[in-house]
């Protein structure tokens, strides 16, 4: 049996996430790779439901604490419904945002402390990592641009101030700076053929391993 | 003004909360007390929606980490949200249940780690705790023909094994025994008269300081 992987693709909203993540298991299952898509929060029927609380628009009264446990409740139902099974069964897991982005969004953004999350990371974790996270790296004014004109409508993060959006950018690029084993930093204002060509580059390193 | 207070009622399923919840309402009303009567999970709407999912007896997957955090989750909105602006306008807020059932709950009856739970309870409350916790107490097997009796169905937590309610149980009256400025036990094997007016009694001293 193949080894199981878990890759992450996270970074500003607008950036090709989707985008990305079907480029990345297109090319896996030429290579007859397994695949498991899924996302966060959510992946799962009670991380969907939780999904919809905390990204719902109308609970603007929302306090951060309460934000950052969903958060985490949602992060371990899917390590341990989802992702670890899978990962055991020598599939790679492809997740559209992980524990990365509530370091970002939490305390880079919203300013709690890092030691709070931390500690809920690593309760919702319980020992599991992620073998890679790509950072889609763009200006969130251009990110929001690219979200508006795809006309879906804004979620709760999406409607935040535009300086907690650069916030949160800082915050993957320090995250990747901090760790440069578990994180790489793709520049997603490139062409797509560059930043899925980046991608894939990244991709074959992480499951020849 | 008069100084608010928080007051909470629990204790095995079956034991007569609500019942005793609106006693101590109508006896605090009668001295001309504002009084807020809320629970757990739940009390705001945000929690509301977390009470649904926690408690539905859907989704038998869900981890006990996830199951920890969403207790967390929806207390910390409570806390914020209702319970801590209710007690600085002077009213007395009245829970049916708390901390104490996730002590009780996830510790004593699910075996999660104390310091785990202890954790996220202080994240959740932030600083604040109920002036007093009043257990009933009665032995699980009346609790759950109590519950029967009424035909409403069992809840998640109520479809748990007999040991897992003895240990529930056992966990109450820990507590109390380790904290008794703040916790009280009261008989809830006794007759409804008896049991009112021993809790009668508790709520006069509290509100009296």
């Amino acid at each position: 049996m193949k080894k199981g992987h878990m890759i992450v693709c996270d970074g500003s909203n607008g950036a090709g996430k989707s985008t990305i993540i079907q480029a990345i298991e297109e090319h896996l299952k030429s290579g007859h790779r397994e695949v498991v898509v899924t996302r966060e929060p959510g992946g799962t029927p009670i991380g969907e439901k939780l999904r919809e609380i905390v990204l719902s628009p109308d609970t603007p009264e929302m306090c951060d604490t309460t934000e950052l446990m969903l958060f985490a409740a949602a992060r371990a139902q899917h390590v341990k419904e989802k992702i670890v099974p899978a990962i055991q069964e020598g599939k790679i897991v492809l997740s559209d945002r992980f524990d990365s982005a509530t370091v970002s969004f939490q305390h880079y953004a919203r300013g709690l402390p890092l030691s709070l999350i931390k500690q809920l990371n690593e309760m919702a974790l319980d020992g599991f990592r992620a073998d890679m996270t790509i950072i889609l790296d763009l200006d969130p004014v251009t990110g929001l641009e690219r979200v508006n004109s795809r006309g879906e409508g804004l979620d709760r993060m999406e409607t935040q101030k535009m300086d907690f959006l650069h916030k949160a950018r800082d915050g993957y690029l320090e995250q990747a700076k901090n760790d440069p084993e578990h994180f790489v930093v793709i520049d997603a204002s490139q062409s797509l053929e560059r930043v899925i060509s980046d991608v894939l580059s990244v991709i074959d390193e992480v499951v020849a391993e």
